[in-house]
């Protein structure tokens, strides 16, 4: 989870409990993840992972008048500056894939992809494993191909950006929910697979275990976590959403992804234009979402949330989290 | 499943094999009806249900011409009449349950809704049980409420028509998958909850007992069994469907359904023409989906299929289905 939600606390206490705590890197530059690495390592002698994204997102993109024009009506109401007629994006990623390899890390997940080649042979050792997320059985095929340890199964119901790697094909994302997925990759691919997507108990995770998967991934669950670096309204939002609140969107990123539904999505359907590709569509609407955070109106943010959330109802620790799964 | 798939022979033959055959019997006349449930009886001396639509489909409407002309050009090719420029439904709802009740059947199912309170009046008895289909928790709620005895669970996956009560509400079926959506009723509702959805395997189903199911229910996997009336090209489609193949469409039906992905439904989209609700439009194109499965064209049939199709890879028996899932 990027963005702020991975504190070190929150990564250091998943794995000081038994499990994988993971550094979402997705949005940071190298300067950032060095630091955090750093934090965790301090916190916690278990591995742990870094999660970065598998696309090039270096960018650059004139063409956001009409976008800003549509967003500049909240930074008025949030009382920020106009939106920039110009956006550039710097990835980092040759220098993040330094700052791993510098620093050690011994788990490294990616999404939206396969990272290529050049760098995969980079990260590539006995001892460090990585993990690729797929959405589709032709991704996990791809993944596997690639040199990849273990997949994800990132079913429909998962909140966040669906990890589906052809958005032209598959505009909102594929939409294969998790028990066929698990099967597919089950049978299919010879690599252990671990189920994502609308976990929250025990006898979830048993039930996935007896389906075949060799482990789980949960995310929405620990966004309540005490630990997590969600802020105040987002997790109220978290607490009072029910089962049918959440939809695949693309306003915010412009890429599709599982929030709670809230009004700056409904705006963006109606107001019918075009979301700019992603990160540009990110990196357009980040100022907003901050301001949005920052006073606390659940209006104006990515209130990412897996299916699962209809059913979280307290705030907790991470540890009490994990004790609960298993 | 509707649609002459459910013969006696395939209702029958899951009752003996120690499961719950079902009739599908949602648009038979009570004629039909009658025959059917004393063929199966003939059959079987063990328990088998009848599945009705809770919905008053009783229809008039002469507001149909826009989509007749999209469809008269496929009848035009398959050498059959123009269709009608009025369309009269009648329903048979009060003779079916007269049917259900002079025929003593044990256990009657229902989709789309809650049945009219007069309706359950007449139905409810201690040795008749009553299953209602719910794809959210609101909608488990209801049947509760009304009096229902056993919920099916209907998860996103499920192929067939999305069981959704309120279709404005969800114009494409509410997207829950299984696993939410069983923790949500397994939580909430004090009745047994029967999970359907992407079902193939004796591993999911344990998983799926595991999770807190009492029971599960299957769809996909049995048009494939040799006694179901599926027809050979709808088979042959079945047999090489992948996992990415199903979609949601209104185009044959007039609500949402989830079925293989076809050139009809792609030129539905493509001509834009607004489907006539449920079960106007349904009408409308029962002669060309009847049509072309008789020449074998897959292109002009509702290939209904849940999203578990992508790993369906022979035919078989009923007995072998029934004995491979315990």
């Amino acid at each position: 989870m990027a963005g702020g939600i991975t504190t070190a606390e929150l990564v250091a206490g998943v794995s000081n409990a038994g499990a994988l705590g993971t550094i979402g890197a997705g949005y940071m530059d190298d300067i950032k993840l060095k630091k955090e690495i750093q934090k965790v390592k301090q916190l916690t002698e278990k591995p742990f992972a870094v999660n970065i994204f598998a696309l090039n997102l270096e960018s650059f993109s004139s063409d956001v008048q009409v976008m800003q024009n549509h967003l500049n009506k909240y930074r008025k109401v949030l009382g920020i500056n106009p939106g920039k007629e110009v956006i550039r994006i710097h990835d980092y990623m040759e220098e993040k894939i330094h700052v791993i390899i510098e620093e050690d890390v011994p788990i490294v997940s990616t999404a939206f992809h396969v990272l290529p080649s050049s760098l995969m042979e980079r990260l590539k050792k006995p001892e460090r494993k990585l993990i690729g997320m797929a959405t589709t059985l032709e991704e996990a095929k791809m993944l596997e191909a690639a040199g990849y340890d273990m997949i994800v199964a990132q079913g429909y119901e998962a909140g966040g950006h669906r990890g589906t790697f052809d958005i032209e094909k598959h505009p909102n994302g594929a939409d294969i929910t998790l028990i066929p997925l698990l099967q597919s990759l089950v049978s299919h691919i010879n690599l252990p697979i671990i189920a994502a997507g609308g976990i929250n108990t025990k006898e979830q995770v048993n039930g996935l275990l007896e389906m075949g998967a060799s482990g789980v991934q949960l995310g929405t669950k620990f966004l309540l976590a005490k630990e997590a670096g969600t802020n105040k309204s987002y997790r109220q939002a978290l607490l009072k959403a029910g089962i049918t609140d959440t939809v695949i969107t693309k306003a915010f990123s412009g890429r599709p992804a599982r929030g709670i539904h809230n009004q700056f999505i409904e705006q963006m359907e109606k107001a019918n234009i075009h979301t700019n590709p992603f990160p540009i569509q990110n990196e357009l609407t980040k100022d907003i979402r901050a301001a949005g955070a920052k006073i606390g109106n659940t209006a104006l943010q990515s209130l990412w949330a897996g299916q699962g959330v209809g059913e979280l109802k307290k705030e907790t620790t991470v540890e009490e989290i994990i004790y609960s799964l298993i």
